[in-house]
């Protein structure tokens, strides 16, 4: 039982890994594919039964709640198809952490149990299984979020969402990987190890949910939770291919959930979901909402849901609103498929009678992006290395494969230089108290340039209204090759601004549409770095390719109905062109 | 133009002095009452006519905007008697820092102009003029805010809440005084002076937003804004024996003011009405929703004035609500008057058909102190030394009229001796990034146990609820004399805890029922220095006893409206009684 004393991080993280291992059911114990098969999204394992394969099948939240709610299915019968399935992902791009089959059928059986003697549904979410990333508490589990040192810590309470979904009627059925600190848009810890991307398992999964990216992708879950605080729901959702949102501060109770960087409140982490359906995100919003998280968690916003602000009340009621579209935020400029997407997005939203104007950041996102730095690292990245020292874990500075074992794997034990690796970028010093009041009060002055820069746009709208929603891409690249997501500023600059936004799938990689573009002039060395990584559209096969659709601060209603909208008109266009 | 190279800050500081006097109309100048008449409540200058009279007397908020909304007064006629009424309160309690009638009276003529050309108001505030303490920038004009330095710095914006108040229809008419940094619960800075209580001016207004209290209760004004981290809205309109309200953080627009300690983000200063009528607190905090003031700021919660929960909604529609009552903090014990208000209370509540429990916090007060004091000086006081560094003003370690000079005047240009005096408490070192998310973190974990706490009520109050809202003393005391308010914490723990909370005059000091009770055995230093503050009531004749009412966080609406429910039971009872 892991004696930090005595024993080695790798071995206290090995014993958990196998314990891990030992959970999954032989029967359900598959012959993986040969690792040089990259796309494994309609590999067949021929272990899901009919019914199974049906249920599972069943891809929008909407539809699988209303054969819960009518009993047409039990809690029982998809929380064991959905959980099934799940450990069948894992083995093919090893996206789980915690696993609890005992645990999450009785909740099931305790939901058809109720569902019997009153007949109705428990709640909103009734049987609906739901993944959890390996940071949301659930009584007695470790939660270990990528640590060595968490290992052997079972949690004393369940995080208050956990509490508010059980109250809906979901049931929680696994945990999900993470990066070593959650600083990184990928997806790789010492204990649990690396997820991969299911459409192409040479390209990242994205992160820091990466494990819920790649298990919903599979259809392992229809619906999960994540955390964002630089886009770390927003990236997997995008890299996989399914459906995300960033909500704003506090409005999805955090109360209970371990977290990095604790008692950083100005740029907050936030929990969002991820769902391989649009209606998903709706359902888990609205459903949460009506729990009155506020009773529950002390920072949580008391401002139930709003569906007259989901119905775009604010917004010409969905008719001939106007978008920004953000081609290039000034940083790093997008690769073709990303443009492509893009552009798909233009003429779809023009063909559904809506109008375009182009977004130039009225903040530079390179100025932006600064305080936000030495925000995240304030403390010069010692809570990283306070999580590592009591088992002399290595802090990672790579998520890289092939990075030289210095900076994966042999930090010596209780070695704690400062701003030494790690996700710490090398210039940032520790600051005072004071130095980051300074920091806080600047970015004030930049989150306010930034509005008024959005307000602005009224006068060129046409609508009378600024522009409705802003729509760009969710990073400059498909999924890159494990280790290579190195820019995550496309979605982290909502987080600086916590305007809440949406990802939504468009489209695939071409190669036959996306050729690599000639040189530009590189305005950033990330902008060189992103450039060099679209040599070959052939390594990006079969990525899918997400845009994000970015709405004002505590808009999520909003943002979750202009998406509709989006998705709605990008799916009327590839219909009719 | 203060040269701060070469002129002294005392040369400074008594230019702008005269600079203030002169503003004052050779006509509105009043023989002023001797020194030792205290109460200057009913002092009859002589000077306002019969209109002035009529007009500055009606107190109640909605009767003034309707006279005006109707036309009946003219937005010059009120904002001129209004004007000299309370350049006459400036006269007998230094109540004034920035004069400005010219500017205010042609705010008000444009007003008249549009009411003619429309027939119909500009805002729900048409011609309502506004006080506003001295951190409420408007363009072109000096915010000094207590700081030398800060002289001769014209505001280059209107703060975003000027704005949305002009959009309004209101006047903004003078600003009023406030302590160096903000940070005391007194009125004094060497710019301005010492701001004094109408009602016995040998006893403090309290503060930070004193001369708001003292210019309302004198009738120089119907509506004032000012700033609360700590109580700096309440506490000075307890003392003054007027109606205030803290709002939850980030509620009314704080963007565009000035403030200390800018960048401390995590518990925060808010903005928030002091009026002399209840109906102010409301018509204010309406207005100012209704300007969507999240266009314009950019952590301004989105949350529209919510009229259902005004109406108690959510607390059986006002109809048998259950109360706690704090009795005593458990750190320092209230004084008698207190006692006897919180007595008035419960008899007037149990009357009225609503039941009282008692209210232990569920975390200690002294507890929950400890961080909020750490967090409030993280930076070890540098910001007040930087503010005074330029002009060598000393930083103010007392607001005592007999204070050694050591500790108000005579810091030698340049000092900065860390953590030595100033408002600064003497053990708190300044902290560094980390150590400040550590504290902010610890917090967190105090805020959950208190809504715990206040959850749980559930169980004890028969209402099916947990207590709708709590009933608390302001302070320990009433108006205490000039310099010895110390102890902050019955109105500080709101602002710890985002709570909202209200103040509302229940009685007034008597010294036949407030005989001082024999020493109890002291829980704290403070409770032992507040103790020894009462052993006589005629120190304390004709001061004003208010109380308090909180709920929770981002409940602003139920609090005004619960707040209306305990007087509206206090004046029946009264009547009954």
């Amino acid at each position: 039982m892991g004696d930090f004393n005595t024993e080695s991080w790798k071995t206290i993280a090995a014993r958990k890994k196998a314990e891990q291992i030992a959970k999954l059911p032989k029967e359900w114990l598959i012959t993986p594919p040969a690792e040089d098969v990259l796309n494994v999204m309609r590999h067949s394992c021929g272990l899901l039964s009919v019914k199974e394969l049906e249920i599972t099948g069943v891809r929008d939240t909407v539809v699988l709640l209303e054969k819960l709610a009518k009993g047409e299915w039990s809690a029982v019968e998809v929380t064991s198809a959905f959980y099934k399935r799940a450990i069948i992902a894992h083995q093919v791009t090893n996206c789980l952490t915690e696993i609890f089959i005992d645990k999450a059928l009785a909740w099931a059986a305790s939901l058809d149990k109720k569902f019997k003697e009153t007949g109705k549904p428990v709640g909103p979410l009734h049987g609906l299984p739901i993944s959890l990333k390996d940071q949301i508490c659930i009584e007695g589990m470790d939660t270990v979020m990528g640590y060595v040192s968490w290992i052997n810590k079972p949690a004393k309470h369940n995080a208050v969402l956990v509490d508010v979904l059980l109250a809906a009627g979901a049931v929680p059925f696994v945990r999900t990987n993470v990066p070593q600190t959650l600083m990184f848009p990928e997806t790789f810890n010492v204990v649990f190890g690396r997820t991969t991307n299911p459409y192409n398992r040479s390209l990242t999964p994205g992160g820091s949910s990466g494990g819920e990216g790649a298990l919903i992708a599979l259809g392992g879950s229809v619906l999960g939770v994540g955390s964002d605080i630089g886009g770390s729901v927003r990236i997997p959702a995008g890299m996989c291919g399914i459906y995300g949102l960033r909500p704003s501060y506090n409005r999805i109770p955090y109360q209970g959930a371990m977290n990095s960087s604790l008692g950083q409140e100005c740029i907050s982490s936030v929990l969002g979901p991820l769902s391989a359906s649009l209606s998903g995100l709706r359902v888990f919003t609205q459903a949460v909402l009506d729990g009155e998280p506020w009773l529950y968690d002390p920072v949580c916003v008391r401002k139930p849901w709003d569906e007259s602000e989901y119905k775009l009340k604010k917004h010409g009621h969905g008719e001939k609103m106007c978008f920004g579209i953000m081609w290039d935020d000034g940083v790093v400029k997008p690769h073709p498929p990303v443009h492509r997407a893009l552009k798909m997005a233009k003429a779809a939203l023009l063909a559904a009678g809506h109008t375009v104007i182009d977004w130039v950041p009225p903040v530079s996102h390179s100025v932006l992006r600064a305080p936000a730095m030495e925000i995240f690292y304030a403390d010069g990245g010692e809570n990283f290395y306070d999580d590592c020292a009591p088992t002399g874990e290595p802090l990672l500075k790579s998520m890289a494969p092939d990075a030289p074992p210095a900076e994966q794997l042999d930090m010596p034990f209780g070695a704690k230089p400062m701003n030494k690796g790690g996700t710490v970028p090398e210039p940032l010093k520790p600051l005072s108290a004071y130095e980051l009041w300074k920091v806080q009060w600047k970015l004030r002055d930049l989150r306010k340039q930034y509005l008024d820069g959005w307000m602005a746009t009224k006068e060129k709208t046409g609508t009378g209204r600024p522009i409705d929603g802003l729509v760009t891409p969710v990073a400059p690249y498909a999924a890159p090759p494990l280790g290579k997501y190195t820019y995550s500023y496309y979605t982290s600059f909502c987080n600086t601004l916590d305007y809440p936004a949406s990802t939504f799938p468009v489209t695939f990689v071409d190669p036959a549409l996306d050729a690599p573009q000639p040189p530009h002039t590189f305005r950033y060395p990330e902008d060189e770095i992103a450039y060099n990584l679209y040599t070959s559209p052939d390594v990006y096969k079969d990525a899918p390719v997400n845009l994000q659709l970015v709405g004002q601060k505590l808009e999520d209603e909003a943002v979750i109905g202009m998406t509709e909208v989006v998705v709605t008109a990008l799916q009327a266009h590839k219909g009719s062109s």
